[in-house]
């Protein structure tokens, strides 16, 4: 959403109600079912309200994951540790309870063969690596982490684990404790003194 | 498979044409057309044949992710880092060459609502990460990485920044290059003497 300051309070209000609708809708019935059609009957707009706001599915949806994207992001606070761990530890809950892992996953899946779906996983990763990205730069700038390290390269670092866990290991808990366990791992090697690329060993 | 040494070859052979009739189907049309009607038709045997050898679908896909399984494992050489490395690499090639990567994200997705689907997935990942575990239980007893540290934790940390890059940022190469500084990501967290799991500093 880029709603101006000078928004309608109404067109504020109808998109407030469309899109928590939408929510309601992919927690309750899954994201396939997140087109504009159910999305307006559970919501009781019209559909063509929902269509002048956003004219295809795929804008709905990218509304939807700002709208998240902003809402799991955390405050910097200073403290490196601590502040990678709340960040990471929002995106787990994101992942883990809001039913918007299967979505950020279908997204990356489909973004493969549909360039409109391209450009949403694009948006999606800058939005949602927007803090950890500012965390790692600030941590560089303060010295505490390794001065070569590029905040680009440490995001996969710590999400990766986190989204394997969740997609393929099931089994083992995704909890609180295994994203500690990342943050130190990450941390492990990347703090200032570590060699952030070693020298080759073999 | 499971063919035992002593199968009987026409078996052996059907078995053979079919599973390479299904690998064709999937590189080329993609892992949702990988049915027994499909993977009949392309093969040239008869979908009785194939229902007698593979009762469902899921079947078939089992007996396909084994056998790539199988290909696309290294062997060790007992040097940790060429070894891991070499191991990571099989694993991206596999991700983003041979179409097995949309099959192993699909699964994971489907694992989550159909129990059929996550025993595949569990067998998928205890087979995925068997060579890599070797090598780091084999590390770990040579003294090379931390004696604390469980070949089951590793995994998360070497293969989700691969997968990671591979969903969420098709812009940035997956290369070798990128393999290698996963696994020096690992070894500089992993190596013994660093502590895998640091005292908390916030």
């Amino acid at each position: 959403m880029s709603d101006g300051p000078s928004v309608d309070p109404r067109v504020a209000r109808t998109r407030h109600d469309v899109l928590a609708a939408a929510r309601a809708v992919l927690l309750d019935e899954g994201w396939e079912r997140v087109t504009l059609a159910r999305v307006a009957e559970r919501s009781g707009y019209a559909r063509t309200t929902l269509y002048r706001h956003w004219p295809q599915r795929l804008d709905l949806l990218r509304d939807l994951i700002r709208e998240e994207g902003r809402l799991t992001h955390t405050a910097k606070t200073g403290d490196l540790r601590a502040d990678l761990v709340a960040e990471l530890e929002a995106f787990r809950v994101a992942l883990t309870t809001t039913g918007f892992g299967s979505v950020f996953i279908a997204i990356g899946q489909q973004a493969g063969d549909d360039p409109e779906f391209a450009d949403l996983n694009r948006e999606m990763r800058a939005e949602g690596g927007r803090v950890l990205h500012g965390i790692v730069a600030d941590g560089v700038q303060r010295g505490e982490l390794a001065s070569d390290l590029r905040p680009d390269a440490a995001i996969p670092q710590l999400v990766g684990p986190v989204l394997f866990r969740h997609l393929f290991e099931p089994d083992d808990v995704l909890d609180s404790e295994f994203v500690l366990s990342v943050v130190d791992w990450f941390l492990a090697a990347a703090r200032e003194g570590e060699p952030v690329s070693p020298a080759p060993s073999g």
